[in-house]
């Protein structure tokens, strides 16, 4: 029978994301409608090695549903990967009377989680923060589809400059290996070629397309890249690339960088945020352990962590498709 | 055997939405990328009574993804309302070889497509445009998001000025009969009480909800109050019902109003917007009639207009619950 | 010989304005630079009667440089009207060891500060914090600005509707007795017609002006009116009469409402905060007291707080033809 | 005695920048309002040399005033630095009416347009476009305001995931060869350190400050780089520098690109272009030539274009001061 839980740690890792503050909130809430306590740690990992930690109560959380980053702070831990950090990691938390413990990150987060259940039979359940969407078990990760508007906003930006002046540009954004922010910021931001790691279309077929783009009459495009794409060559490159082979065009870069994981979160990853911090706490005081709280077809839903380090999160084939017909 | 489509016609009707250009240029673009024709229709059904029409290619919709409102207008139609006025409109659609309609507005758009295609045989698709995401069959219509980012925008801000002077605030905010503005919106607020047309809490429950908002330390609250609510008082009346129960508290109200139809679509609804328009044309060519296209569990399905029609949107019931716990 | 200033107490009264966290973080900052203690004051005068007192350094004001609202609040103060109250304020700032103020509000505030140092000799510097930008002697207040970008943002949003169903709307924008926001962002907005307090048009006018827009060809129509107008009638009763008079009209009406005085301030307003803070800060140390910080032809200037709360802001009237001549 | 103008020609050259369609449309209206006719030239000087012209009326430019870019577009013209190149455009003006013209532009257009008066007597008028800002005879020229707001936005969304790592972040920032975007964004944007090139802080004061900043509890921050900065290393050199002599930090690199130029005009920049708009063309019809119009103490003035072209626009060394006091 699962030891009652009294008390839950919540801590961000890995890259932050908007909506991670709002996931906090949340944990911390339904905490306190639950009457059981809850920890902040800061730093991740490495302030649970620390015991950078903070008692957190619903008045700790006022305003900060609307913020990006994170208040929890979020940090890299290499003691955390030794058995040792692990083991002051744990010291810490039993001495702080904490039970279980809730992760907002990314998959080397989760890893990081299930190790330590392993080792010391902690209840652990993730909440996936990241702007990628890379992770298997949920339609989206907290913070992709405010990312999905700072991309398309600021390609909106860059049209008005590209259309003013008949130019083509290349822009590279975030996603690690996962093309799903090119794909959708791409279609919503009109894109005219989007180059996805999933997708190896090659340099001829960019060729060729940018020659039928001029041919059909448009005078500025926009390609959107894939920081991630295996297309072989650096947005740079690929430049220099397609002004050798295509003289007549001038083509400029913009490598939309790290704005792209800040700012205030969309409605959408409050709500989400909102929803999967309840379902994380509920979850645990179920009993239930070494799961991710996702969103699957619209409903919040359990994965095993397991399955959502190992699993690969596909990119949806229709919107390849949309995306070829748009560029009509 | 279906006739062969060779030409397509397009027109928003009923209150404009964000993506609806979007959607425009999805069928527009879609039907050139199948080699058939697109007629652009200008003011609803009015301007099919008028012959108000656009030939439209691909190029016709450069620059519009991003564009809030319709650059087809919309209007009511009193006329179509009638035999005389929908024969006019069928002459008219005869006469510039369209083939088939697509419409994008909301109920009552869909009910005008409906009793067309029951006299004349016309091919009718229906695209649900509308920020109140209260037509039956898609989990989203096209501007509900862009709606929701709006309202938490501007309820950031009133939240800005509630906590300076530690006051509470009402917020009305659009939905017609539907709470799904209200309670997505008002969890993405952090709103400490929602009321909507679907959940009758009664006067009651609104003060004890505040009485213990301010006895939990709070010193500022927003209270999010769909149109529609049936509580019985209008915004204004709730604030002299509130003042008088509650004389500590003074309330002041906002309504956020029709801004909340209008901006720059989110890139969610620049994208479903984009694959509504795919399938809504593609299905026509398919032979298909009399269908909504929309978004159920992430997919793009049909569902016959009757259905979408008579069907109710309904809340998420957990959404309530997410709600009660954030308000801790 | 003017005592040496050794702690520096700052407040924000009256409402609540974008760029009042900035002047705090310069004014904290500036005194840090200094080498001078500086006490945060909660809740304008009120806080000040009950000792409600923060010590702040440099690392108080992290990252508020972008926040709405105030992080020491504001309040209204009936007691600091009574010699009792003020009698009690002044002992609070002894106590504190406090030896002069920043008072960051607008000319109800600069009044009560005037007062206090009548009575108790205290070192007075005022910076103007509202939106209205109703204060003689700054050609910008703070948050003036950052109100105007949000209210052509609302009309941008209102106009894709407006131009969508071709519709005359009814926007109604702050400013108290000033028509400076109604005209400058009317005229951003590219409004047909802006009404405000110092120029009394009549009704005839308003009437006229509409009929010639809707004769030049125009199909929708956005009229902005500050809230202090004198016409006469509401912004409700303006709708009934000129549906009265004008049959042809569909008239809708939008009140922006408190969301106008939140929001993270413009980049203008930021730097404005912080060179106002220096100004403030300084002035004190080199003895002066009564006066206001604004900004006068670019330049960071002086005021004798007496002339700014007497004098009165005029209007440009080299903008009000601007405005004709725009709605041609 | 000048001959009476009876058509305006109107053109946009040069990097774009928002507020130019503002004041299209604003040259357009006047022109409208003073009954004579308006001919927009599209491409700039290259666009008047092939004859690429629209007859405009003051509807011509509706719903512009908020749109980034230029309608009319914008081009380098290699041709109209030759006397045969300028005999064409002029021809091709004659041959369409035009009595005089209006460049919105920089330095570059505004010489083309100084040439082709001397050559030809041909009325020019100059209204400074560009959001660098450095253009003598103007304290602000069209597009810097909105473009601070764009940077201030983006550097928010940085400080999010600065913040929440504890890392220092390089942003390079537009400006050509002067400071004006970097000093104020940075300031506006709470930068720790702003490097200009009208300041040549060197490299050691660069490490000095960042190990003050940590050693002052700091635990993030911002350093804002002007592209032109005359450090002698790219913002990349910068961060290998800056990582080799200060191990304990990790700088991240972004650059914000061409997103700077694009965007929605801020209220300050419509009003800006409206007024500038309406004096270009009422100086033309005044008989005047060969000014630009500005704006200086807040009040709209003439500068004799080669003023304009040879002066240059100083930093205001109060903001280097006010920026030190900031990152105490």
């Amino acid at each position: 029978m699962p030891k009652t839980i009294k008390k839950v740690g919540v801590l961000t890792s890995g890259g932050d994301s908007p909506g991670m503050n709002a996931a906090i909130r949340s944990v911390v809430r339904t905490c306190a409608y639950h009457n059981i306590e809850c920890l902040g740690i800061y730093r991740g990992y490495q302030g649970m090695i620390e015991g950078d930690f903070k008692e957190m109560g619903p008045r700790s959380v006022n305003n900060i549903v609307n913020k990006g980053g994170t208040i929890l702070k979020s940090a890299r831990s290499v003691e955390f990967r030794t058995p040792e950090g692990r083991k002051k990691a744990y010291d810490n938390l039993v001495k702080a009377g904490v039970d279980a413990l809730v992760v907002i990150g990314g998959d080397g987060s989760f890893t990081g989680g299930l190790i330590f259940n392993s080792e010391y039979g902690f209840p652990v359940m993730g909440i996936p923060g990241t702007i990628d969407n890379d992770i298997f078990g949920t339609s989206h990760t907290l913070g992709y589809d405010t990312a999905l508007n700072t991309v398309v906003d600021c390609i909106d930006k860059i049209r008005d400059t590209a259309s003013s002046h008949n130019r083509l540009f290349f822009v590279e954004v975030m996603g690690r290996d996962a093309g799903h922010i090119a794909l959708n910021a791409g279609i919503g931001a009109g894109a005219e070629e989007i180059l996805i790691p999933e997708e190896d279309l090659g340099l001829e077929r960019l060729l060729d397309s940018l020659q039928k783009s001029k041919a059909s009459g448009k005078s500025s495009s926009i390609v959107v890249i894939a920081e991630g794409d295996k297309i072989g060559k650096n947005v740079f490159e690929l430049k220099d690339y397609v002004e050798a082979n295509l003289p007549e065009y001038d083509v400029r870069v913009s490598v939309l960088g790290h704005m792209q994981r800040g700012g205030s979160p969309s409605c959408f990853d409050r709500v989400l945020a909102s929803r999967l911090g309840v379902k994380a706490v509920e979850s645990l005081l179920d009993g239930k352990s070494n799961y991710m709280v996702g969103l699957q077809q619209d409903k919040v839903t359990l994965t095993p962590l397991e399955q959502a380090i190992k699993g690969k999160s596909e990119i949806d084939m229709e919107l390849l498709r949309v995306s070829d017909i748009m560029s009509t």
